[in-house]
């Protein structure tokens, strides 16, 4: 199973590691992380860069992608979004993190279909012709996608007990010990305060520049 | 404040990508990755290079530095231990995830503190010199460890609460959206089916060399 992990530049490096260090250990999998060109990519923060090892010309036919997601999701990149097209093609999953699920849906790949996207950006993957679900993990058909950031992990995990069964994605989750502890129940905009929600709502930019 | 993230050759990614998306974020807060020399870092993978920014001469004396984990730590990695004691010997934290913290003790910074690791090398972490707890996060003094490679996650919430206070830990949480809905409760070998648990201590080599 060939696995592609979408990256370009301001991507945010969580959206894409994430799912990476739960997919790549799938049983048979070849996971790589795909970009206009092999190389460094510079992530949101501007502190980090991931390294690509393949360009879309590369791998044309994987069997699963992933898109994560960015402050500044590039819904007008038409290299990226003409190799989603085709990709998605034959794909089994055509998946996404955050707002990857906005570039999913700007190649036309989302349209009609319940998604979801960073809880900030509903109404925008709204607008891009998708169906916005307030979940975490949405899956419609082949397509799935995940809420913000940190829920690509739960995405992953989900994804693996599909494509490989509940125990190999069970050992794969005791290997990465995700026993996930919050030490605060802000995690959602329905569980956190709502002085931390507005003060977020204010300053968007942060997560969005849209 | 000057965070350090270090990276090594053969490092989880996870292990430094969850912590890293959130540490920074803190106001003020300046992240660095830092290694031997700056370039890219393989993770352990082989599918993926993370771009350090810095060598350990460049970043002599963060106020935060943080060791992620790998299969194969380098405990015996002299120039990584001897920068870890002289830079530890200005932090405010000295943290780590999953295995970083047999690197830590190796460098002597652990001795009779209490600490934790990946789950399968607690007994590894007690033959260094510290004294394994089997606690998510546990913080001795200014040294702060995470359980295996997602708990720096949950470590990265706490030192950000401890760091800046807890709503700007919560407005973190909230912008990557961390509210983990795993599909399973098979991330502690508390909580796991024995049998996924005998299944990975078979296959302990996916985790730890060692």
């Amino acid at each position: 199973m060939q696995i592609a992990v979408a990256l370009y530049d301001r991507v945010t490096a969580l959206d894409a590691i994430g799912p990476y260090e739960i997919l790549s250990r799938l049983p048979g999998a070849s996971l790589s992380f795909v970009a206009a060109e092999a190389g460094p990519v510079r992530a949101d923060t501007g502190r980090l860069a991931l390294v690509a090892d393949s360009s879309w010309d590369e791998v044309p036919a994987p069997d699963l992608v992933l898109v994560p997601g960015s402050p500044a999701a590039p819904t007008g990149d038409r290299r990226l979004l003409e190799w989603l097209r085709a990709a998605d093609a034959g794909t089994t999953w055509t998946t996404s993190v955050c707002t990857g699920s906005l570039i999913l849906a700007a190649a036309g790949l989302l349209t009609g279909r319940r998604a979801t996207t960073h809880w900030l950006a509903h109404d925008l993957l709204g607008s891009f012709g998708a169906v916005p679900v307030a979940e975490r993990v949405v899956v419609d058909g082949r397509y799935a996608t995940a809420a913000g950031v940190s829920a690509g992990i739960d995405l992953a995990l989900d994804l693996a007990a599909r494509i490989a069964g509940p125990e190999v994605a069970q050992t794969i989750q005791l290997a990465i010990e995700y026993d996930p502890a919050p030490p605060f129940d802000a995690g959602s905009p329905r569980t956190a305060p709502p002085s931390i929600v507005d003060r977020l709502r204010a300053d968007r930019h942060l997560m969005l520049d849209a």
